[in-house]
């Protein structure tokens, strides 16, 4: 027969999980939503409708509650760690997992100046994610931020770029530059302490952005990323992906008014959108 | 003719404007998404096509840049009741103006340590809403919150409801509560620091959902509505809508363990819903 | 205590269900989502955290399942009003049950153009609404549409507007009018066969939004609900939502092109809204 | 320097555009969504911040207005095509370009069985998609369709799975199938007629997911794909991404009734996830 199956996968997505940690004194919370891609030896799924090698996606669903109950959840990159490990070890057909985590990030509330014992808050625009593929061989761990906001109202500019017959924008000297960072790096080995990585890539990523005499959003995103890779030596390469949130000068020259760039008009379509890996070879 | 022309209003909706304030040592920066909504005269335009009177959305529009501009923002509040103020006066044909503004809210990028003074970052799911209501003769004024997710592990209970032959929930003494925070409030006056007060009743609302023993989420709702008029003399009434988002504990007895309140499923739908208006009188 | 409950309810939303009817010759389908709002004598559980006449939200959603499996679903009207009746009946505490559906819309597929048995598909951005409010005296059922979207290329102008300081815009003769139906009506009593009315208002609001020669979204407006009233006596008031879904002319001459309105902008923000109730009485 | 510039590529992203199409008889419309990426020699930027070599992603935005007008918009696929070729021919530091294109679907109404010269409507769910990769060598053009909702009430099982200490799905000879189509295809060459092309691959999909006595979803994935492959030369792989929507029967023994696969809850969160690639050789 000609025709051929190629790259294929099947898995559970948006598996959500809550877990709560009753300490004595306190309580801790981690929510995660996860997605599991199994990679293999399928063929006789697809075209004979033999499930016999097809372990359903409804067990894998199970099989995040149950691990995380015997082994609790110490970091998003450690449970996508022992998924892998648990469905290749188990399941001859399988060469390849991969899982994918989204931590939602809740704060424990402060009353009166006190960490409250269990309560907590939480805004969802922003996720530490984790990526994992793994075979028997080798395993690639890559964490990351999702939709951290921020802006900058001073010392970034776009100049000297090239014309053609359809340019109208103007050179810029001092514009607004604002994105919603996404990045993931590669660890070169299992990070010890996953969590406070994360939180200091996160603040080098605010500070470089911050501190920037930036040129393009090319270059600062390229100043983000070196900044990663020279402060975290436990980093391989790091993938950002930054979405140009245009805020456009708004044209007050009908009404008789300057504008000296004070009054904006945020925009999200079209936006402009930069992607590059830098890597510490 | 039969057919009669009832209640009406057009205007613009998804308004919006970003705000720079260059001061010397610090940018300032305010960012809105308003909309505006005008009732009066507008039969003809209906009946007949007449639009002497319909002014323009785009103008709606146009006048939030150039008051802006001439007035400067000090709160999202005091900038609604300046282009209620501006509409009313100058069209005859209005008898009543309603804006509604979401202020995203912006944080300071702090840098080691110190507050950096044109960097700012964002959460974009919480917002600090206005709605007012303005007729020549009396203006309704209402700030609130949307979208504060808030959880508590325990201290919250529901127990001893009706059953029927539909019922299965069972009586829980210590289950997970969570919620996220719609809330509006009505000033008596206008007041002179809305951003205080609104920073005041956020953390209210926080307190007193942490420290309820809830025995429902109504009861919970009750505690804080009145936390807030208790301490907010200038507020005459609050409404709180409140979706019961539920953490559902996972039925591990399959797989021979017990769930000892530690795995939970998060759920967004179907979700339970109260709502109440708290008066001081 | 000088604090006082107003108004307030509580229930569940976004039930979800799907009907299969199992026929010898062909299946049908029904898809719903549901929200079910309680008001009445609920004094006690928000000021002492008395439960004993909370009515579950839990049981809410089992009793949607129960009633559809006991009496099947003819229509989303009659079964919001099914549910109505229901809560009324069980519940002296009860005063008013309100009741929203949006029912999925499902087409039969047609294979060699004949109509499948049991295959369906589905474009989910249009609903058939309903918005029932039942106390044990009256009903008020009201049905609509969501999300129908629609677009006429010429037969629509906007001219003849108040001009103040902060115009800009033009007289247009001949523009782009669209937007994105949202229309509710009153029935006078339930009608006899909900269905094919609500096909029969669908097509005369697209057909008098094509037919009309439109001075503004108002006029048009005016001229839909006029036709819906007119022609279906049954229905007493309609509600209309309309947005003014802008397409702006592209400027082409920067780049020495004339721009004969063939070349638009689609825009989702800011948009135009007018609404407004026609009644025949 | 140890730190090196990897992949990159930037662009812009939500490009719209709606054609109009002004004929004696009747108007013609097409709405696209674009997006354009350019990869090529751009490390001075990143290095340098020197943008000598940066077309702005405004130009880009220009292009494709000054494109459509030139040129007009005979089939997405066409129109993805004449971009990347501008981009490449007068930027040769660019040596590869992407393209992206979904088209909004909208319908000539039909007004008392005629069509209308000039009103349309439309349902967004459903996209016809294209994602163009060229270089100066070598084009890959693929066509797609995207969130075309499908359902099936019966033949459809999922049987003769493994089950581990983790299972709890229960064999089932005759289940509710759903999903939301995502397909893209790759064509040999530049089709003649992409638009009858994309429908005759829409009506395969349909009538083989309806036709096709499914023993999973990867069985019926794979009878899709390889309809489509053995009824169009033209084409020489297909992908397909399925989520599997799942219904789960509702339990209603708790109120002694059977539920004889009539009652089914609808869910978005979990869901399975099949993807695989087929191949013509």
């Amino acid at each position: 027969m000609p025709i051929r199956l190629g790259e294929n996968n099947y898995g559970k997505q948006r598996v959500r999980i809550l877990l709560v940690a009753r300490h004595a004194d306190r309580h801790d919370i981690k929510e995660l939503t996860l997605g599991i891609r199994l990679e293999g030896d399928f063929e006789s799924a697809h075209t004979k409708g033999d499930n016999r090698k097809v372990l359903p996606t409804d067990t894998m669903k199970n099989t995040v509650y149950a691990l995380a109950k015997q082994h609790a959840i110490e970091s998003p990159e450690q449970f996508c760690l022992r998924l892998a490990e648990h469905f290749l070890s188990r399941n001859p057909q399988v060469s390849r997992v991969r899982v994918e985590a989204a931590q939602t990030l809740w704060s424990r509330l402060s009353v009166e100046g006190k960490p409250h014992p269990h309560t907590f808050t939480s805004s969802t625009s922003e996720n530490h994610t984790v990526a994992l593929a793994a075979t028997r061989e080798e395993k690639t761990l890559r964490a990351g931020i999702d939709g951290l906001v921020v802006l900058k109202t001073t010392d970034s500019a776009f100049e000297n770029f090239p014309k053609d017959e359809f340019t109208t924008l103007k050179e810029d000297r001092d514009r607004i530059l604002a994105t919603a960072i996404r990045a993931a790096w590669l660890y070169r080995d299992n990070p010890a302490d996953c969590d406070s990585t994360w939180d200091g890539v996160r603040q080098t990523l605010l500070e470089s952005f911050a501190g920037h005499d930036s040129q393009s959003l090319q270059h600062t995103l390229y100043a983000m990323g070196g900044a990663v890779l020279k402060e975290f030596a436990g980093i391989r390469e790091i993938h950002l992906s930054l979405p140009n949130k245009h805020y456009n000068l708004v044209d007050l020259s009908p009404f008789h008014f300057d504008n000296a760039k004070e009054i904006f008009l945020p925009t999200d379509e079209p936006h402009g959108l930069i992607e590059a890996t830098l890597r510490n070879d």
